[in-house]
């Protein structure tokens, strides 16, 4: 499994991705989930991947070879809106998931490599946005009532986002709310591991603020992991009594 | 959907469910997913269920019926152990499911109205203990490092279940953390919601301790949700501040 989160707020985005992979419980790996491409002063893009490795690390490589060159018909160097970069990573997955697919007919099981992915960024003269890419080719963006995105293990890490997030607040604090939401998941699902990219972009600046790579040692997350459990433990015990007498 | 959750401590038992229920999103009802069976000073049972409503209706009328059955071969009744009790229950969903299945052979889609039950309690001279019941018909039980069971959409409300929930705490305590976890559940799933219904069991009492009935408009109801909003930003204000300088 995975769980990668991507936040668009008014000053900027945050990306935020753990770095497990398996093939079944007893084949498990680590692998970044992350990558930026950049244009210094004028795009930057970051991607966040999950599902089939094969299949994500396909669609990065040929992502790659495309930026390099500078005879692609289209690639994330050329595209001229954030919507196009996102159809075109969308049809290199769809591509690359037919590619390795196996469809034997109705009485046989298909199997098909898919995966999705986050893509975040800004283009020189446009709004920064982000899009979330389905296996089939299709994206959606996210929206001022829903300012992030999630692929992989969505769930656990929701609650936390759902109560922070909110379009205005500092990107600091939003990734401090992405760490969170990965370190909930993480204890819930043992398929979410470290270390933890994060990944912060101010808009207009066409190259990352800040990024970090977080191991369990390291003091940042331990700090955070320990304040967050005693804040939250302080926060259930003030929560209020029941007064059984009453009923 | 339907969200609920009973937990095994060291004192005795806690349950929780949401009393949502919906045939599509054009659907939409309220039934109670909680039900009690008592013999005073005896035994005592509390069952949530989750899944097709039609078929978790059947298998509490069946259980209702058998209870007052004194010619009945098996009811909750009757049962020696709890889990010949969970054994039962197991045996009348199966069979409630199956009598109203279609399968039309290989090429046709198939239709199971499967469900699946908590079932906890207390025969005297024996555990108090708690199972979760598959569509199956199997069961499983809680464990020290486990102590609790989740029906229905588990995973938001998971991470503060895992965070705050130890085998010696008092039951008031796991009950407003029962509460929390459905709060974050609602947030999160739209077809998870109120009316919120919460019982406590005190192990060797076989009667129910408390029994509440939490509308949105109850004022505990409404002083947890903002305690613990407050009580989270608090703690998320609290966390560690990343210091850019030294990366």
């Amino acid at each position: 499994m995975t769980y990668c989160v991507a936040i668009k707020l008014n000053e900027g985005l945050v990306f935020a991705s753990d770095s497990r992979t398996n093939a079944g419980v007893d084949h498990v790996n680590t692998y970044s989930k992350m990558f930026s491409f950049q244009v210094p002063g004028e795009r930057l893009f970051v991607i966040l991947t999950a599902g089939n490795l094969a299949t994500t690390q396909a669609v990065i490589n040929s992502i790659r070879r495309d930026f390099d060159d500078p005879d692609a018909p289209v690639s994330l160097r050329t595209a001229e809106h954030l919507f196009e970069a996102a159809h075109y990573v969308g049809e290199l997955n769809r591509r690359e998931a037919h590619r390795h697919s196996t469809d034997d007919g109705p009485d046989q099981a298909s199997f098909l490599p898919s995966a999705s992915f986050l893509l975040g960024g800004q283009i020189k003269g446009q709004d920064h946005d982000v899009f979330m890419i389905y296996p089939q080719g299709n994206y959606i963006t996210a929206s001022p009532a829903n300012p992030y995105l999630q692929i992989g293990e969505n769930k656990y890490g929701k609650p936390i986002l759902d109560r922070i997030i909110a379009l205005e607040m500092p990107l600091d604090d939003a990734a401090r709310c992405a760490l969170v939401s990965l370190d909930s998941t993480m204890r819930s699902n043992v398929s979410v591991g470290p270390p933890f990219e994060l990944a912060i972009y101010r808009r207009g600046e066409f190259e990352l603020a800040h990024y970090l790579n977080l191991t369990l040692a390291s003091p940042l997350y331990k700090s955070l992991q320990k304040r967050w459990n005693e804040g939250l433990r302080r926060a259930f015990n003030r929560l209020p009594r029941f007064d059984w007498e009453q009923d």
